[in-house]
Formats: C-alpha cells, sequence, structure tokens
C-alpha cells in the first residue's frame, strides 16, 4: 500500500497544474526520455509500440484506398527548396541546414526535410508523361525536422515521425476529391479507434499550409480546453506542378498541369491521446493503439496454481487480444498502480476463490467499474469490456467538449465566456477578413481554428466587425 | 511478340557489363529512381514493398527473441560523438554537419546519425539503475547517413534505411550470447527468406566496427564472384559502458559495467538479392519478401468468362499468398516480359481452353518451368511452385559460390586462381599479421572478408609469410 500511494503521488495532479501533469505523464508512464538535443525526443519502448499500433492501423487504411509506400531522400537543396515561393517562405525559417559533409564544404546546403512536397514533385516530373500514369498515390513514413524555438514532448518537437501522403491526379476534382476523403479517413480513425471526437474544417486563408490552395484539418478539445489539430489534409491545384514543371497528356494529347494533395498526421496524435483520455492515476489508452490490452495480475500468486491459471488465460486470450502477465514479486497493488500509470484499457484479476468459482475479475481503466466473467466466454466478456472503454473514453471527452463550447455573438460574449468557463472552444461568426480574424486574437485570446464543414449558424455578423457574416468559424487557444 | 522483345533488349546483359545489368535492373524493375542530391535515391513503391516485407519478416523474428523497438534522435550533438575514441575516429570522416537551425548558428554542431550507439548509450546511462534493469534489448528502424564519396544504388548510398539492434547484458558471456545469436538470425532469414547462400564468420581486427571487441559478419557472393558483407553483429565489451559511465548495481549491491552488442542490416540486402538471384530477364525475386508471389495473365482474355475465371482466382488465392491480375490491354506476351523483369515468383496463365480443363499454367520465374495445375487444388500447387523457387534459386546461388570458391596455399596460387575463373571466394590460411593481410591485398587484389567460424584448413603456413597459420581466412573483392 505503500507502493501504491508513491505511484500516485507522482504524478501532479491535472487540475493544480495540467502542463507539469502532462510531462509527468509522459515521463512516468515510460512514453519518453530526453536527449541531449534540445527539442528531440527519444521515444521509449511503450511510446513506441503505441505509434507502431498508429502506424498499422492507418498503413492498412492508407493501402485499402489504394497508396502506396515510398521513401524520398532526407535532404533536399536549397535551390529545389526555393522552386515553389509560398513553400520556402513558409518553411525555409525552420529547417535545419547541413553544410558539411565529413571535412568537406558543400557546393550546395542542404536542409533536412520539413516536409516532403519538393522532393515529391521532383520525382513526379520525372515519372508522369501521360493520363495513364494519373493518378499517383503515394505515401511516406519517415521523421522530419522543424527547428522550434519552444518544444514539449510530442506536441511541438524539433524532429517528429509522421506520415505525408502526397497524390496527383488528372483533374482538380479528383484531387478535391482525394483531399476530403482522407480528412474523412483521419476522422474515422480517430473517432474511432482513438474514441477523440474531432471537428473537420477548413483552415482560414492566413492558415493554410505553405503553398496550399485549401487546408482541411482535424481539431480536437483538449482536457484543459485547448485545441489540438491532429492532422491535414491539403488542396494544392496545379501550383506546385506548374512550378515543378510536371505535365502529362490527356486523352486528346494534349499537355495539361496535374493536380495535387498532400496529408499528414505525426507523433503528436500521442500528445492528444494523453490530454484527452488521461486522468489523474495516469494514461488511459484507447483499446485500438494500446500496446497491453488486458494485463493479468494474479491474486495470492504463491498459492497453488494461481501463476498457471493466469498463464493458460494469457495464452488463450493472446489469439484475439494484446495481452501481459505480470507475475512479478510486487504487491497487487502497486501493480494495479503501475497498468493504471500506464493506461492499460483492461485489467484482469484472477486468484484462489476465483479459480474455485470459474471467473475472474475484469476491471475498465477509465471508470475502474468491476465485472466478474465467467471463464467459459472470457473472449467475448474481454471484447466486451474494452468496448465499453471505448464507448466510455470516446463519450467523456464529447461531454468535455460540449460543456467547454460556447456560442458568441461579440468579442464581449467571448471575453466573458472564457472569463466564466475557462478555455474551450467558441463558435463565432466571421466575415472573412484577415483583420477581424486578429483583432479577435488580439484581443480575446482566441485564435480561429477552423471553419466547420458542418456550418450552424450563431449569428448574423461578424462577431468583430458586425458586417454580414460569412463563415461560422471554431475559435480556441491551441497547443 | 515487338513489345516483347523491346522488354529484354532494355536490359544490358549481365555478361556483357554486370555494373550495368545492376543499374538497368533497379530502375527497370521500378525498384529506384535518382534525387538531385547525389547519393540519395528515391525508393520506389515496388522496391519499398519488398522492404517493408524484409522489415516485416526480420522485425517479427527480433520480437520473437525479446526486443522492442525504439525511437533515438536523428542528430547527434559533436561532444556526444567525441565521448568514445575509436567510434568517432571511424565515423568522423563521413558524416553530415547541421550547422544551422533556421537562420541561427548553432552554438554546437550537430550530425546526422550514421549509427546510434552514442544516442543509445547516453540514454542507457540514464535508465540502466540495477541488474533488475538488464537485458535491454533495443532495436531501432531508421535512416542513417555516411558522405560516402562513391554511390551506388542499394549497395552503397549516402542515406539508407536500416535496423539498428542495441544491448546491454550484465555480463559478457550473455552479451557474447546475444551477438551470435543475432547473427545467426541474420544467417536463418537470408538462408530461408531470402535463399542466399551466406558464410558466418568474424572480421579480422583491421575490419572491425569503430569501438567493437568483436565484429561478426555474413559474406555472400554475388552472381559476379565479388563479395557482399550483408548483416553484422558487434561485441562491445563494456568499452562504450566506460566511456558513457553506465554503471548498475548488482545482486550483492557492487557497481558492475555492463556488457554492450549492437547488430544491423540495411536496405543493401535488395542489392544482395538483385545480384544473387537476377538474370538476363530482369530480377528474380525469393518468395517471402516479393511483393507479388504470383501474377495472374489472363490469355485470350476478350473471350467470356475469361476475365471472371481470372478475378476469382486472385480473391481465392488472396487469402495465402500476395497475388495480382493483370487484366490492362497489353498482350500477354508484354505481360510475361513485364513480371520477369519484376522477378515475380510465379505467374499463373488462365485461358479459355485452361478453364474447360479446370486447370491452369504455373511457371516459376528462374527457370520458366512450366506445370499444369488443377484448379481443386490450387492452393497446395501454388504453395509447391512457391517452394520450387525458393529452392531453386538457392541451390542456383549455393552452386555459383561453390564454383568460384578457391582453396590456395600461395599468394601465387591465389593469383592464378583469380586469373584462370575470375573473381570468387578464395580460402587461405593467414597468420593473423595485419601486414600480410594488407600485402595479399595489394598483390593480389583481395581483401579478408572474414574468418569463418567454420573452420576448414587449407593448409598449415600463412599464405603470405609462409609462418604457422592461425586461421583460414575467406578473401574476396567486394562491394
Amino acid at each position: 500500500m505503500a507502493q501504491d500511494k508513491k505511484m500516485v503521488e507522482q504524478i501532479t495532479s491535472m487540475d493544480v497544474d495540467f502542463a507539469q501533469w502532462y510531462t509527468d505523464i509522459c515521463k512516468k508512464a515510460d512514453l519518453i526520455d530526453y536527449s541531449s538535443v534540445k527539442g528531440c525526443m527519444i521515444i521509449r519502448p511503450y511510446g513506441y509500440a503505441i505509434w507502431e499500433n498508429i502506424q498499422k492501423n492507418l498503413d492498412d487504411r492508407f493501402k485499402a484506398l489504394g497508396h502506396e509506400n515510398v521513401y524520398m531522400p532526407m535532404f533536399i537543396p536549397e535551390s529545389l527548396l526555393n522552386k515553389e515561393k509560398e513553400h520556402v517562405a513558409g518553411f525555409a525559417p525552420e529547417v535545419a541546414w547541413v553544410t558539411h559533409g565529413g571535412s568537406e564544404k558543400l557546393t550546395e546546403k542542404l536542409c533536412v526535410r520539413p516536409t516532403s512536397e519538393t522532393l515529391f514533385c521532383e520525382h513526379y516530373a520525372n515519372i508522369i508523361r501521360s493520363y495513364r500514369d494519373l493518378p499517383k498515390l503515394y505515401n511516406q513514413w519517415c521523421s522530419v525536422v522543424r527547428w522550434e524555438k519552444t518544444t514539449r514532448p510530442f506536441l511541438r518537437s524539433r524532429e517528429f515521425l509522421w506520415q505525408e501522403g502526397h497524390t496527383m491526379h488528372a483533374t482538380a476534382e479528383e484531387a478535391i476529391a482525394e483531399t476530403v476523403q482522407m480528412l474523412n479517413c483521419y476522422a474515422d480513425f480517430h473517432e474511432q479507434d482513438l474514441a477523440m471526437p474531432v471537428v473537420k474544417g477548413v483552415k482560414t486563408p492566413s492558415d493554410k499550409f505553405a503553398g496550399a490552395e485549401d487546408t482541411y484539418a482535424l481539431e480536437a478539445l483538449m482536457h484543459d480546453g485547448k485545441a489540438l489539430q491532429v492532422a491535414t489534409s491539403h488542396y494544392f491545384g496545379d501550383g506546385f506542378a506548374k512550378a515543378f514543371d510536371i505535365q502529362y497528356t490527356d486523352k486528346d494529347n494534349k499537355l495539361q498541369y496535374p493536380h495535387q494533395t498532400s496529408w499528414g498526421c505525426t507523433t503528436r496524435m500521442i500528445g492528444g491521446i494523453i490530454m484527452t483520455h488521461g486522468d489523474n492515476n495516469g494514461l488511459v489508452l484507447p483499446p485500438a493503439i494500446a500496446p497491453i490490452q488486458v494485463v493479468i495480475i494474479p491474486v495470492q500468486q504463491h498459492k497453488e496454481g494461481v501463476l498457471e491459471k493466469a498463464e493458460e488465460l494469457r495464452a488463450r486470450l493472446s489469439a484475439k487480444f494484446r495481452v501481459k502477465v505480470d507475475a512479478s514479486d510486487n504487491s497487487p497493488g502497486w501493480k494495479f498502480s503501475e497498468y493504471e500509470m500506464k493506461g492499460v484499457p483492461v485489467r484482469l484479476e484472477i486468484g484462489p476463490r476465483d479459480i474455485e468459482n470459474n471467473s475472474c475479475v475484469l476491471v475498465t481503466r477509465h471508470d475502474r467499474n468491476k465485472t466478474f466473467a465467467s471463464l467459459d466466454n472470457l473472449e467475448e466478456a474481454v471484447a466486451e469490456q474494452l468496448k465499453a472503454v471505448r464507448d466510455g473514453i470516446y463519450n467523456k471527452a464529447l461531454e468535455n467538449r460540449e460543456k467547454r463550447t460556447f456560442d458568441c455573438k461579440t468579442m464581449e460574449e467571448i471575453t466573458a465566456a472564457l472569463a466564466a468557463n475557462g478555455d474551450g472552444f467558441i463558435r463565432a461568426m466571421w466575415c472573412g477578413d484577415e483583420e477581424c480574424e486578429d483583432r479577435i486574437k488580439a484581443e480575446t485570446g482566441v485564435g480561429s481554428r477552423c471553419i466547420p464543414l458542418e456550418q450552424e449558424s450563431v449569428g448574423e455578423v461578424c462577431a468583430c466587425c458586425g458586417k454580414p457574416a460569412k463563415h461560422m468559424v471554431l475559435w480556441a487557444k491551441a497547443y
């Protein structure tokens, strides 16, 4: 029991200091360690196993939609990065530059890719000739580097892991359909598998990806009321194709520029999982991506048959679930705390009396709800409890978002809503002027997150200038 | 037929120019494209699918042996790289240096990892405290950079993909056992799944990894008689542990240095597959890692029921194999050439007469052997033919190696054997002196590849100096 308490005391309460609580979980759940390079984190086995599960899930989804994986070089020559004007303006200030190879100075400096549009375009110019070569549906899993000033594990690191899809299409319509399809793909993954409610929207012009015509994004609300952008999908039109001279001959033998998309999501999603589902006992993991879905804790494990039974159940459940037995000599109480800290969705307790009754105890992580399950149909009972965790944490997150979403008609109402309720999503109308967007941010502290695809009017006029409104916009403080 | 010939003519014959044949396959089988950064290749979907299959196979093997994946930063500060003297001397001349982040000059330059021993050691110093923390069995999949002067796709590129295992053990014995276990793991993968005969050996001291006590390696003989090192496994002793101050308290509460290993293999293996199994019709892929194991070619596909049957067989076989139907309007002859170029192990031909007979034709890639298979037990017939390809290409490679392995007693015999037979493995005795090793290389052109673990005496004295020999050494020209 002493150890039990010790585990719990090690995390700062989220109500006392949310930022410190977040960092505590990253460290105490063994997700990361810091390296000697500022802003570059070490992803430890437990954290990396989460990433592997995310990768596998998304990769299967991408491939089912016809995408193929490729690998592009990690270096981009300065002249190549410079080819598309808006793009270089957006990224040059935050790239890492390689200037020397061995002891020799390079004739042209190379940046470590912050994103790979320019590399994909150069390659597409080589391999796209005819309409028969389209569409090209490529994706890449890799690490990228952006020299950020302020860094936090998962949320904003100088190096991070991600995937970047880059596709080329014969027509604008097809490219736009791909952009929206991938946004929906991400949304389904977040809602179903990460149990994270998301708002689908399009970014305001000032917030678009450098070089894009439209940037679509998913916005999620974290437990503390701040927003996190968890995925983006960009429609590029033919701007890059023109800059990189990518042309194809259509069926009438005429030269055309193809239309392009890119879409990506990153290890930042793990930060989103922590801040959406975590609690004061530690991490809470959605079953779909949990490295351990069921942890088996033998009770009175020195008694005859207990460890054998635990191992028998592990072997049996492993056919369907990711399962671990902890047979170490730590106390059950210590183990309970340890796997709560690690966010394991379901705990299975088995002791001498359970064995006698041909049953066991299942405890769900997020609400500590206890059920007794017969060993006869244990698989069904475990599947049911895993679903209860997914549904339970989804509903909890949705409830938090609803509680923290405020409709406001004026800047005064925005300020008042935030003062009364703390951070959250503000829904307010906007005229479309960048000046109003900037002023709302400057005076209320919340920036535009996106123009939700599902529009719902909360007024007639812009909350800032009072002129007729064009869109309902979601505003929030953001990570 | 015109297209048929065209496909075949596009590759240089391997007997005319082996190097050009190799490059032709890399390009024509759609494995790679060149990028604008010298020595950095683009791995195209078909090439990357091979790598994904290799990764999956090895990753399963590593995890079954208890290893966990992690991710370390891609940057190493200069001071960290400098911590182990031999290691920095080996790698500093060939690293890429990042000197600027955005527009600011860094206070300390960072190299892009050429390998990650130093990063793992820094982390291990943070997380290893007690004997209970050992062993640590970590692996990482990532890209690394070495600023090579001469580059070739897969074989020697400035950036390449690899895995690097880094493990820490309580005792030297355990670490040595791990080093040998991983060498055996690689050997089994190469022999069984890549159908590539390998020699297990230990490197001579002059050829060890920078900082290692012993470097074990796998050496394979390519079709042209040159050697390729396809995997390495290093035993480090406690040298790095001392340099990085990694210590643990043992059961008697005494401070000890742990013992370390590292082991790796890279995209270079794909070059090895090409040069071991390829022929003048293109690539030949081992079934275990082939992106397409069976290609179904409909014959007289305009006739009623042919395409439907082809699709039915694809759906049926996909439960067990990686299968593709080519229903494009190219001629069957063109398709035959195309999938021979791509090295697909088994071709399945199905036409109206086959359907009538409830059978199909299976053709194995490496020997164009034709068999008729009943559709009733097609799965068994396909599995049999895939096994025939694996065994056939393994035996062919083994035969080539045996034909090109020469036992020599003196330097004159080495020179004569090479002159008479062309390149190959030379087995010759060695006294253990670096001077003799250097002289053999300088005077005969073959360098020491390894001291095979399975020693077989081919003489009593050193082929160079005539003094008593210590080891039988495998010598060859190498990639």
